[in-house]
């Protein structure tokens, strides 16, 4: 049986935010992916290396078993973006899982979707999520009965491949970990703000360190929640 | 100064090989992201789920500091394309980093640039290098000289953050690390084929599970090296 997996992109987003997952369940069998955007067409990632287009427009669309959300400067925009919300709302009703990465999670929170719920996103922005009446957590991922939200830009693809089990059972996801030899070996242990040392955070903060992850506001560093 | 890196695509890419690296090197300050292709236009990665634009040809890129090169089903074709082997060769002359990820490393080979190095590939066409006169190797990334290979997939992450480093220095590399949230908790320890465990590896070569990577042969098992 098809597994209906919608992706929604947005000018701005996170080209990783929604590549690593893609590129995980993509090798779930019978899946079939689509990638939509408000009107089907040229899509830029917020670093502008490498446009994509989107074949489909979210009128194309109006069901799926899985809706995947990335996150991005860009998604800023898509949080008053009535019509998206209203499809966001739509797909996410009749949806087996609904997924963000990174600020994704405040396009499902602008929705309405996380209201009362634990949920996480970008460290930068974690604090955010209480604006929509959500539950911030610092987690790499949050499962709050269907809806689950990774951390940035990267955990999308920790998430994904949990996701995979659920869908698919722990041998099948395993199977795509090694298909896509995921055995990180980070050179450095300054993933987490937590770990990263006040040096580290202390480039971002002070802007010495490019940073275009941020959107409009500076990022602050959350406490553990 | 503009850090000039150039990223090769072509039909049947995997796109995490190429937007791992490219998110991590795009955080760079000053780096200036070249996507090329054959000819510009539409690229489709292996699984087909979104298309990617190139908005560059190899004539339209002369010369960089960083050429990069993915991996995927595809890069079986690029191995004897002679047009692109020549430019490959022409960019990694003057560059000061040649990188590939997964089997864009067999597209090094082809090319003449791996002779006699230690290298590593996607651990299923590990032992192809060898047919090149490369030197196999499993290892996450292997340095040799300015040539540097990542292992399969989601390698290309871990070996973009070492090349920040030796681009940028450390704090670079680990303020990038931060931005993307790259602090890996996958939820299986299945990435490498000596910690899969036969189940997992057998359900791969009995194609039991979706594998849409190894292009041309069945993958095999390579003992350590």
């Amino acid at each position: 049986m098809t597994l209906k997996i919608v992706v929604l992109l947005f000018d701005g987003f996170t080209m990783l935010d929604a590549v690593g997952p893609i590129e995980v369940l993509s090798l779930l069998p019978d899946a079939d992916i689509k990638v939509v955007a408000k009107t089907p067409g040229i899509i830029w990632p917020d670093n502008r290396a490498v446009p994509f287009i989107a074949p489909f427009g979210i009128a194309d669309v109006r069901d799926a078993d899985v809706l995947l959300i990335p996150g991005g400067p860009g998604s800023d925009a898509i949080e008053t973006d009535i019509e998206i919300l209203n499809w966001v709302r739509h797909i996410d009703a009749a949806a087996q899982w609904t997924c963000s990465v990174c600020t994704g999670a405040l396009i499902l929170a602008a929705a309405g979707l996380l209201t009362g719920k634990e949920a996480t996103t970008h460290w930068s922005v974690l604090a955010r999520l209480s604006e929509f009446g959500a539950l911030p957590r610092s987690k790499r991922w949050v499962e709050s009965g269907k809806v689950i939200t990774a951390a940035g830009v990267s955990a999308g693809i920790d998430m994904a491949l949990m996701l995979a089990s659920r869908l698919n059972g722990d041998r099948a996801a395993q199977a795509i970990q090694l298909s896509i030899e995921y055995d990180p070996a980070p050179p450095f242990q300054s993933g987490s703000v937590y770990s990263a040392g006040p040096d580290v955070v202390g480039a971002i903060m002070d802007g010495t360190v490019e940073f275009n992850r941020s959107g409009r506001t500076r990022p602050t560093i959350p406490r553990p929640i």
